[in-house]
């Protein structure tokens, strides 16, 4: 009987294309489901692709692997990831390493790495990027754990990773949760790319009036350039996609609620417990909230709420969509900027070692992030320009500063026109925020000393201070 | 010996404040401190204000009060508050009270409720708005807890709250948690009405070229007129102090990095959990994050990061200052909306009966954001005119009406002069996504059918439906 190198347990769509792709590489794969039809239906339906050895039952699966036994979890995030867990654990031997490639928690992945070690067991939080066709064809893959488990992982995972510049796009994060951390911020940039690519769609849309398949041109045009990415590229597939039934665009006869899985949100906490203001993810996660309150929505277009008349495509000379696509990269600037600060906060606050050179390079393909773009931001890092703020290196500057007159003017035509754009202008103000030497929070701490004895500190001068405001003198009074 | 209506336990600041305003308003008041030297200073500094009865062990300090005893918690949220309840719970008798009037976070309340209730006591989270001032001389109360509890507290708290147009500001807000819910929004509304403030302040300071006592002037003329409020009035006062060491503005010299204490997070973390977009509220508190970057932003005053050539000053008609403070009052008024979807969201996640008129009513007088403006709020949800949102109110929607055209043309001034203003941007960002009869998020589904399988639905055609995007004809395909 062969011993296989890898388990994968849960044959979902994921998890079935995960085995496949593992399969593909020459990895013989112990598969396992808990209801056998699925096991059963991947080896009729793909069995010859690869080397698979097929289990029904727990002790079948772990008796099929070669030591030390390695289990990739591809199951639900939450209690059916604990639940399988504790079945694997409680098979397993010391030294065995269980992986969970869902989109987990991070917080919760930390906790069940301890409790694994606490068993002699490895755990792997893993993050996958690249939907269900990255798992067949190759992955963004980022792992936490152990450097040890990262030993027996490295070979198998960069046989399955998608491939950049010839390198695979698999790097060990860092300890423990630091996988999963770094995905979810992922995905909460992912969440930010699309919001910015929507307002940039609506701006062309409502603001000048052109049509999806117009709009697809332009889009096909900008994955020439500097903006080339998958999701720039897919935003043309939409939008030429034509509704069979009526004949209408795509775009007109979808609902626009926007669903949400949770990963966006855990970005934007996290972020707000470590204090790192990430105001271009958080408006994208907001307004796919604002777009599934349907009964506010329905009222809303009933009401008919005072809007402007003013119509950006009249003020328009004809530069207006290359103004727009100059905003939308300035914005994705700043929304990447906040995404790395929230991994380098992350690694800060939970110890992890993480390389933010190399998160950036594994993100080039596989992934839904995936982008030329990329290539700068690891160029940034590892060449040590910089690490405070991506925004500071030269090369950002530099496109920062030959785009932002166009991102200045594209959100004074769009806040005249009653155009929402949520992410250019949150954007914009964090730059405008990072940029400003003095901002008028000092006021803010006069207020909260005023009305809370929250107390101040002050510029250039060791200490911390409260006004007795109810005074009639109202004296200064140093604490420490 | 007196048997004392109620106890306060913990004489810091606020608790001794709060213990001798239940003093004042004819209430005899048990009174314990962990350290006896605190009790025994508020006797001897205040003893003479009315009935205190001090105590220096539990046992005499339960002694000391007629049942149900009765007692306000005023210490620090967290471990510290779980302490003091275990304490008094090992030693209270079914049916006595236990108020926590700190800022405890809602869920813990939930908790703690559900413990005192296993064991026949009663167990009431409170918040208590007003700083110290508002705990001596009134303050705006918001209890949860049973209705059993409330008939015991009522007439005790309406002798302590601040009373607005003749009505104590209290009011019995629901069941276990729903009273720090409600706090806890209430200061996340007041860091957006900061942050607005600060907003405006900024725009006549580094837009205008105004000193900070013009513009002290500025806001007392504001503060006659609709915008009428705690926060405007108190505004002046800061921004007229002068240095006494330096004799400079005192908002030059007080360090611009904003404190934050934690309920502004946890609105924002809430909101996120209930998808309800808080966006005003979200980036006052990044904004106050921001300003506490200060490795990043020293970095960025040596880099000098390219700003706009462009003066608010010189584009000013005379009509700019008048601009402000309308954009500042429509923002506003976004800014409450938000915080009040959310209360509403909350109480239907947690089966809370909140009354939105009731909460406007007890906030127009002791707490933070008093406003003459929660007048009208209250009036909007106590007319039953509408209850989907504040902004459908046509008594707001006039307002917004008048206002609109000034509010754009200040956020697009501000965007070219390179003037960060996120408060009032992510405001008007969400006036016009809810008026926006079709959002860009239709294309953000298309995406993620794409790329993730995450199916959409369609307008007005029941279903859930899939498109085989990697497929040459592109079929669409019904879910369920």
């Amino acid at each position: 009987m062969v011993q296989a190198q890898i388990g994968v347990y849960g044959l979902g769509v994921m998890g079935g294309n995960l085995a496949r792709n593992l399969a593909h590489h020459g990895n013989s794969v112990a598969v396992f489901n808990r209801t056998p039809t699925r096991t059963r239906h991947l080896i009729t339906a793909h069995g010859s692709e690869g080397t698979f050895v097929p289990a029904e039952t727990i002790e079948d699966f772990l008796a099929a692997l070669k030591r030390p036994r390695t289990v990739i979890i591809m199951v639900k995030a939450g209690a059916a990831t604990d639940a399988v867990i504790k079945e694997l654990a409680d098979a397993m031997e010391p030294g065995d390493i269980i992986v969970d490639g869902g989109n987990s928690y991070f917080k919760d992945t930390i906790r069940r790495e301890k409790e694994a070690r606490a068993q002699g067991l490895h755990f792997v939080g893993m993050g996958i990027s690249g939907g269900e066709e990255g798992a067949l064809n190759g992955p963004s893959i980022m792992p936490g754990g152990t450097e040890d488990s990262w030993k027996v992982l490295e070979p198998i995972l960069k046989s399955i990773a998608a491939v950049a510049e010839g390198e695979p796009c698999v790097t060990h994060i860092g300890e423990n949760g630091a996988g999963h951390f770094v995905k979810m911020v992922h995905n909460g940039i992912e969440y930010a790319d699309m919001q910015l690519i929507a307002e940039s769609y609506d701006l062309l849309r409502r603001g000048m009036g052109m049509t999806p398949s117009q709009i697809a041109d332009v889009f096909a045009q900008w994955n020439l350039g500097e903006l080339n990415s998958y999701l720039i590229e897919i935003t043309s597939d939409v939008l030429r996609q034509v509704d069979a039934r009526t004949g209408l665009p795509f775009v007109d006869v979808v609902l626009d609620e926007a669903g949400m899985k949770g990963t966006g949100t855990w970005t934007v906490q996290t972020a707000l417990d470590l204090a790192i203001p990430v105001t271009s993810i958080s408006e994208s996660v907001f307004a796919r909230g604002l777009s599934g309150q349907s009964a506010q929505r329905a009222e809303a277009r009933k009401i008919n709420l005072p809007g402007p008349d003013f119509s950006i495509a009249q003020q328009n000379e004809g530069t207006f969509v290359e103004e727009v696509r100059k905003a939308l990269y300035a914005s994705k600037i700043v929304a990447y900027a906040q995404g790395f600060d929230e991994i380098a906060a992350g690694a800060q606050q939970y110890g992890w070692n993480i390389d933010l050179g190399a998160v950036a390079r594994i993100w080039r393909g596989g992934c839904i992030i995936r982008a030329e773009f990329l290539d700068r931001i690891s160029d940034a890092y590892a060449s040590g320009r910089q690490t405070t703020s991506l925004l500071f290196d030269s090369s950002f500057r530099t496109v920062i500063g030959k785009a932002q007159d166009s991102w200045r003017a594209v959100i004074s035509l769009a806040t005249q026109g009653g155009i929402p754009i949520p992410g250019f202008t949150s954007s914009l103000a964090y730059y405008d925020g990072l940029r400003s030497p003095r901002l008028p929070t000092s006021l803010i701490q006069g207020q909260r000393d005023l009305f809370g004895a929250h107390t101040y500190r002050k510029v250039g001068v060791p200490g911390v201070f409260h006004t007795l405001w109810a005074d009639t003198d109202r004296q200064e009074i140093q604490q420490n």
